[in-house]
């Protein structure tokens, strides 16, 4: 049997991934998709991919996994031909993990204690002191408690902050309130001062933060969306911080990626741009998660992060 | 007994302190500095001050105690009217401790993650995403490992930094590599990313970052100053920057407050300008420990906090 490797990325970054995952697996027989022939193709049990080309996990008569090397599996899951019976299963790579956990930190510290004010006050060199409040008087809301979100609302309950999270379904978690369902959203969003989206792409939750849910929040709060940007409704969002019903945004994410260069997001004075570098893949941990997969998968035994098809994630 | 209270601040800013200084301490006489005439100061047994004009704690014949309500106390050190027998002691703030901690662990994630640099891409409307390296692929060294110190050395190994802290004589401090010593000085400074100064003002520290010590950095190394503007001479910290010895510097402190509005350091691309504001003193939570050393004081207990004065801190 033998794995085929897919991901639309640049040359290099292919090569450091077939390196690391030979490394990580060096019994296995690889391959670039497509396959040679038809041979090679029936040979393929395992999919290795990273947002492949629609169509290129068909004629792979004995597949038995897709691996997707990417967290959020909404792209991979809008290709029709994707074969509905192979199990999908997603990263969950503990430095991406670390690295969400730091950009969420990040950000929520730079929002509670106004270091983004004071760096526009620095370009009109202004000195003037901010009010100091304590971490528990700042209400965050985390939306979505799964593998990120949780660790996300755990760190942030760790440095003190009022935290809740917001899923779908009842969830624990020590330290954060937890919510659920349409009550509980509106609670939460009604509260928090800082709303970080951590939300699967689903179709539940595309344009989640549109007008009506934004009109919701408490006046004058921030939202960080570091999910997928179709989660915003833009020109909404624009709205919504001229209005001053939003104080700032914090975007790792957007419609369109790279943001275009005439997108009103760059200049505007409230909305902070990240070019989705929130967290990363990191391929050195990430070959190692594989690995554990596959020998899975090889010895009968069940596979770890699995994709709930109907669900979207 | 009475206590007079004594500082440099706004009349609103002296009011609040008033008002939580008597729930604090209830059964208290109070009074504002200077008495109103010998009897008045022959009365007084614990002056509470925040940076008082100079002379202002001569003539106070009982005088058993001077409270600091800043943790720094160098400029009161400077006094040389201060009556030299009576303890001294400085504020040991818990939400200060709280505000430097995550003063400090913004700064590193920004620098770590290029947070800053992102910034400025945006300026630019520049989408380019930043390489993504672990915690524990970037140093820090926090220099001064007392109240502050300690804890923001601990906050950051928590995070999964490489934390290393240098104080003047041995200190132990879990999940920290500590240092001391001109030899451990010497190799903390040469290997750390970030150097993180905490140290106490004394005539040893003053201008501590000067030419010669910048240049025993790790080239491209951050430094981030939340402790006093004397240690750092600003010129020389100017000169590393401009030639790449000092990648940024995240300065919260300055020799002359306000920094003048001409000051070269508000309009670098490569500094971020703090208004002092990395933690300040919370009278709420302050009260309650001053509270602490008066009741000690009246009961003949020792006191939390004492300043060594020939040390300096």
């Amino acid at each position: 049997m033998s794995i085929v490797l897919s991901g639309r990325w640049p040359a290099a970054e292919q090569q450091q991934w077939l390196r690391l995952l030979q490394e990580a697996l060096p019994g296995e027989d690889w391959c670039l998709a497509p396959p040679a022939d038809a041979v090679q193709a029936a040979a393929v049990d395992i999919a290795i991919v990273a947002n492949p080309e629609p169509g290129v996990l068909q004629g792979l008569p004995n597949l038995r996994l897709i691996q997707s090397l990417w967290a959020g599996v909404d792209r991979l899951l809008q290709d029709p031909t994707l074969p509905p019976e192979v199990p999908l299963a997603r990263m969950v790579d503990p430095a991406m993990n670390e690295a969400m956990v730091h950009t969420a930190l990040w950000a929520v510290l730079a929002l509670h204690r106004g270091f983004f004010d004071l760096h526009a006050q620095q370009g009109q060199s202004l000195w003037r002191q901010p009010q100091q409040l304590r971490a528990a008087e700042w209400r965050v809301m985390v939306l979505g408690m799964g593998q990120l979100g949780g660790r996300v609302a755990q760190a942030l309950a760790a440095q003190g902050y009022a935290v809740s999270g917001w899923s779908r379904r009842p969830a624990d978690c020590a330290g954060v309130q937890t919510l659920h369902g349409a009550e509980g959203l509106a609670q939460g969003l009604a509260a928090a001062d800082t709303v970080i989206n951590l939300l699967p792409l689903t179709e539940q939750t595309r344009d989640f933060f549109n007008a009506a849910r934004l009109t919701t929040m408490k006046r004058g709060a921030c939202l960080v969306n570091l999910a997928r940007g179709a989660h915003v409704v833009e020109d909404d969002l624009l709205a919504a911080l001229d209005s001053g019903q939003l104080s700032r945004a914090v975007l790792d994410v957007f419609r369109q990626e790279p943001l275009p260069a005439d997108h009103p997001f760059w200049q505007h004075p409230r909305v902070t741009v990240l070019p989705h570098c929130a967290a990363q893949t990191d391929p050195r941990s990430a070959a190692a998660v594989v690995r554990t997969n596959v020998l899975a998968l090889r010895a009968g035994q069940p596979l770890a992060h699995r994709v709930h098809r109907p669900r979207g994630y």
